[in-house]
């Protein structure tokens, strides 16, 4: 075993530290793998529990490990990133993140919409909403229940096979339409037993829930949507340009 | 008590709806108050388990109600609401929904860079930075708790009383300096129980764990942040203006 080289320069908790990054780089430690404790590391590597502490305390700052209350501490697996300010396709996503992507239509109906429906994209009492029910797969994985909502009047999407083509390539040959602006709205939320046995994970665990409303080129709605996103799996970056404001 | 009226054309299920809301709206149900179950509704306004679920699915849907993992169905505490692409002050974020901001500062002191601190703020190995962790109430309730590293030459703004005044305002003072673009990352974390200790909620629950890079207006690392969010109190929008890519 490689041990630590007390005559460096370099503190002992960097070296452990680095130790521990080579053994995730090498596959010595996996993914979701749990690593010895305190204890086990301060005995195998001949230093205190002080130093093994600083150690993990900082990879568990950079998202390397995890710690898992009353289990231990974990490899972390890396989330798939996603950047809010310019959202890609799932396709795109997974393919960057180094996963394969797929997926499973769920439903796909002609529905009568809720006021949630008649608020967001701007419909009249009585009217319908087309609704789309995925699940986005990736490395095989459920990670990710997307509910898309469309004005009824865009009914012709629904003659089409939403696992060959993308939505967006469908509204834009048939209805002259692409996406503008959006508003997106991020929080927590627990999911309910169906939500659970969709993405295969125990009901009541806690899931991002992202809502959006996408506008057209004309700043007229053109969707809305509602996905239940794994949290253990995904993350959300946002780069954010500031207007400097004047200087009072 | 108030009943459905069966004569109305105000379908059943969206009279319930109304009723529920009023009764949120006037009190008679509260912040986390739990609802009767499908089957007492049915029973009390006689009218199906079909009509009753599909009101409390609107509600849910519309986050009026919220459905507790064998639980049942309780009225939801209106969450906070930031705006990612405008972020004001806590006290002001906090005056704007209506809630009274407090804290307090647990940690205010020079300390030893970590690689983390080096990498993102652009420092040297041996660097120091000063940390500030403080921990924000809404309504006398933990919400936040909040880490701020910034890099140690800034050392002047640690004579400062934090409670008192901005810390943008300290650096604006001090050095000449304000905040101009950032980059953001949203995750779930699950909280350690040092942090579920200042936030008043279990080990292991779910938390928004957010980081930030914030540079000054010459684009170098003014500070970094990382904020421990309670979920159930929290939520993030963020409105996006699209720019229009070239039609190809």
């Amino acid at each position: 075993m490689e041990g630590l080289d007390t005559t460096s320069i370099v503190p002992l908790y960097k070296q452990l530290k680095d130790l521990i990054l080579k053994q995730i780089d090498e596959g010595i430690l996996k993914p979701n793998q749990k690593i010895p404790t305190e204890q086990e590391l301060s005995e195998l590597y001949q230093i205190s529990r002080m130093t093994v502490r600083k150690s993990l305390a900082q990879l568990v700052d950079e998202g390397i490990l995890a710690k898992k209350q009353g289990k231990g501490t974990f490899v972390q697996e890396p989330k798939i990133t996603e950047d809010l300010s310019n959202p890609g396709s799932f396709t795109n996503l997974c393919k960057r993140n180094g996963k394969v992507p797929g997926g499973h239509t769920l439903k796909f109906m002609l529905t009568e919409a809720t006021d949630r429906d008649i608020r967001e994209l701007q419909l009249e009492t009585g009217e319908q909403v087309i609704w789309i029910e995925r699940v986005r797969l990736a490395d095989n994985m459920p990670v990710m229940l997307e509910n898309l909502y469309f004005p009824g009047h865009l009914k012709n999407i629904l003659t089409e096979n939403l696992d060959d083509s993308s939505l967006y390539q469908i509204l834009k040959e048939k209805y002259g339409l692409h996406s503008g602006n959006s508003v997106m709205e991020i929080e927590i939320s627990e999911c309910n037993s169906y939500e659970a046995s969709i993405l295969e994970i125990k009901a009541g665990s806690p899931l991002l829930l992202m809502r959006e409303i996408v506008y057209d080129q004309y700043d007229k709605p053109l969707h809305r949507s509602k996905s239940l996103i794994r949290g253990d799996k995904f993350k959300y970056i946002s780069p954010r340009m500031n207007v400097i404001k004047s200087e009072k």
